[in-house]
């Protein structure tokens, strides 16, 4: 208890030192903990119940989708991870490599999956024999290791979990509308389950994924101005499919290769809720994910009646809602600074003269208001609560997004920004990576995406030049500092 | 469709080669395919969907039991697993090593984790200090490595998927509690859900799991004879928390040494049940996990009205149950046989005579009855046959389980009944490690269990003596030959 008490305290300011106030709440929230092997967290029952619940969820958006879930194996023989150039290039340098059984020496290295395009073409080459077969619509849930030197609990970590889905299909045009499909469920998951508001678009050649032909992304804007890459999906084309020899008989009696997508979410978009809602008080967690709801916080527990209505209020709520009694022997104001700390997103305070008069208080985690509540209304008055939250909190953030985008129209603009102003940068480009280069090294920002909706983010650009270059550009372009 | 058409066909029949025909079904059914990686295999959709549904079951039996779920990192330091002198004894010799990260050579060695004990007791030191953090219930799924020279899909692979629950106690005595506790869930989950008979019981001292004071089993005995240990609960004491230095404040101030317990099932419970129910005719799978409980095949479905009636039979299942339509533009008897081989409990036919008169026919696929059902009524009906049908699958194999296992007073009967009669047999046992090992040398066979209620299984002995060496004997064991 003495140790929890100090919980508020223990948490650097947001605004003093973003990177200590994020490492402090994923501490404090119990949300991880550190293991022995540097980069390999352990996501804590409390962190973990947030990712459960995103799976819930997404799986769900998978299967009204067509999808199904499968699993792979974690190992990938040396041989078949080199089967295709670009993906093996991309990969090698950072894949943890097995190369002993027991006490024996393996006769060839096996990696541990950084991804499974390899895995899944292979097995595709073997069950995929007619245009009955297609499309396949696959996806596993499974943890990830790619050896990163700098790491952090959720958005750079060693091992990883996450989804990857990988798909096969007739043409290309399927292939394509498919990649499309799923951007559109992250999207529409992030802003509508998590309150993130993203920005749709496409990588760069430089920034799209070893082996693809095209990387479509959601681009989040942090508290701190940071961007964060919250999921992506990709499209292959028939490269693998070549590689692999993956073939239909088509309708037309001739052998045709497969095109194909992968796209993935992991738990880094955990790291993507605790820096966009998280506050000085903790973690702020958006309603459909977090594992507690509505926390009953008796008010003056020891007098008579008081636990009873209160037990009596949680059991009417456990069938519709993820609630929490908190009955403990403790202050109501260490219980409420516990269940900021963890980002409950609403507090149901219930004392003697509220169950006198058939009320108890509502308090909103995401902005703190409070309202007083008939009891006998509450079926109604919380799930429009909670959904209340949501919005509001998409809107918050969005608001703050936008007023962190800026548009840029000359290089010494973007450097002048990008030295004082965290966000995003629109900007003309001509598509030529030496400029792409050239801001890196001349304003570190790296390209973020070349949105599907310009307008969408950021004011108007009065220019067709490329920003850094000044010739003739068509392109539309985000650039930012990022995770 | 001409592949798929072979698929009865292709199945080597049980009786003639059991070996061959439990790798015809894995094959066949679509439940698992082979990875380039020997003994790593790929879980297809459906044997997938399985699993899932083990998963649901399991995760609210053990919600219901207090313990809630965590995700530990997959590697553990080479120093970290020799912590506990007799853990790594038995598994180091079967462990895959990671020795390097990208190009780099590695400090130190990381396992790919065979079990968690470790990571769990390292973690466990640094977040319990007080008697009020105790009991912590904490439960992971994943998949483990262990590096087995002899694979078969789900019964013995190097990578597998389990659950792995580990638990800290105060007090020996809550520590030997939990550990029936789960041992108890198993059981349950293996008979009520599964329809496979277990016998309850403790392990011998050789037989017990590595580090364990106690390990406790359920043994299941599969159509062939042989058994399949099915889920395991360990004992722990304190010997673990020593190693780890894993201690708490009690109330009366003074620092003591947790207790600890870990259990586990594994997929290998899917070749149980594989074995326990399927046919030659394919796989029975039991409602609770079948990833389709009942099928609705339309008969003569060209003509007008049948698609259309069985589509609405259909939607008004789907909420209740896991039902699929079969429309496939293929003959009944073609669909009935693919059904079959998957083990779809319940196929619904209907055909033009039937929707006249109002009916429908419904047939179990585990002992192939058919009835004829008013379609008005299905909702009553459905419900109570796939309940008929679990206890009905569980009754049968309870029935075949008791009638190969046998009881033996010598050495004598026992070699006889090892050589002639595959199954179970029960005898008295000294104790001595010394018998055990001679009954493996001479007999074949490997203690199973000392089961907690001797009178559950087999017949009664009319004997006190060993039967191997004849001394006095306390213990009552079943012998046998396992997977």
């Amino acid at each position: 208890m003495a140790d929890n008490k100090k919980k508020v305290e223990k948490i650097t300011s947001r605004d003093v030192d973003f990177a200590q106030w994020y490492t402090d709440i994923v501490k404090n929230a119990d949300l991880v903990d550190y293991s022995g092997v540097k980069g390999c967290m352990i996501i804590r029952p409390y962190g973990w119940a947030i990712w459960e619940n995103i799976q819930a969820i997404l799986n769900k958006m998978f299967k009204e989708t067509g999808h199904c879930n499968l699993s792979m194996p974690m190992f990938i023989p040396e041989s078949l991870l080199q089967r295709e150039k670009d993906h093996v290039e991309g990969f090698a340098p950072e894949v943890a490599w097995v190369t002993h059984g027991g006490e024996e020496k393996l006769a060839e290295r096996l990696c541990v999956r950084p991804t499974s395009e390899t895995l899944f073409c292979e097995h595709y080459a073997q069950i995929i024999k007619s245009y009955r077969d297609l499309p396949k619509l696959y996806n596993q849930w499974c943890s990830v290791v790619r050896w990163e030197k700098t790491t952090r609990p959720f958005l750079r970590s060693r091992e990883f979990h996450w989804q990857e889905g990988h798909t096969m299909h007739a043409t290309a045009q399927d292939a394509v509308d498919e990649t499309l499909r799923m951007l559109n469920v992250y999207a529409d998951f992030c802003e509508n389950y998590l309150a993130i508001p993203v920005v749709k678009g496409r990588k760069t050649d430089k920034e799209k994924f070893a082996g693809a032909e095209d990387t479509y992304t959601i681009e989040a804007l942090m508290h701190d101005g940071r961007a964060l890459q919250s999921g992506t999906s990709h499209y292959f084309g028939d490269g693998f499919a070549k590689a692999f020899d993956i073939q239909y008989l088509d309708k037309d009696n001739t052998l045709k290769y497969c095109h194909q997508t992968s796209w993935g979410m992991s738990t880094r978009i955990i790291g993507g809720i605790i820096m966009t809602h998280g506050d000085d008080n903790g973690l702020v967690l958006p309603p459909a994910v977090a594992p507690t709801q509505i926390v009953v916080v008796p008010v003056q527990q020891h007098k008579e009646g008081v636990l009873e209505a209160a037990t009596e209020v949680f059991n009417s709520l456990k069938d519709s809602f993820r609630v929490e009694m908190d009955d403990r022997d403790q202050s109501p104001g260490w219980k409420f600074a516990e269940h900021e700390m963890r980002g409950v997103p609403v507090r149901l305070e219930l004392g003697p003269r509220d169950i006198e008069a058939g009320v108890c208080v509502l308090a909103r985690r995401d902005n703190g208001e409070k309202i007083t509540a008939n009891l006998s209304e509450l079926s109604e008055i919380l799930p429009k609560l909670l959904d209340d939250i949501t919005k509001s909190m998409l809107e918050s953030a969005k608001a703050r997004r936008n007023s962190m985008t800026y548009t840029a129209e000359s290089l010494d603009e973007l450097k002048e920004i990008a030295a004082t102003k965290p966000g995003f940068i629109k900007t003309k480009w001509c598509g030529d990576l030496e400029c792409e280069m050239a801001l890196k090294e001349q304003a570190d920002v790296t390209s973020r995406c070349m949105p599907f909706n310009e307008d969408e983010v950021g004011g108007e650009l009065h220019t067709d030049v490329c920003v850094c270059c000044g010739k003739k550009a068509e392109k539309t372009i985000l650039w930012g500092k990022a995770y």
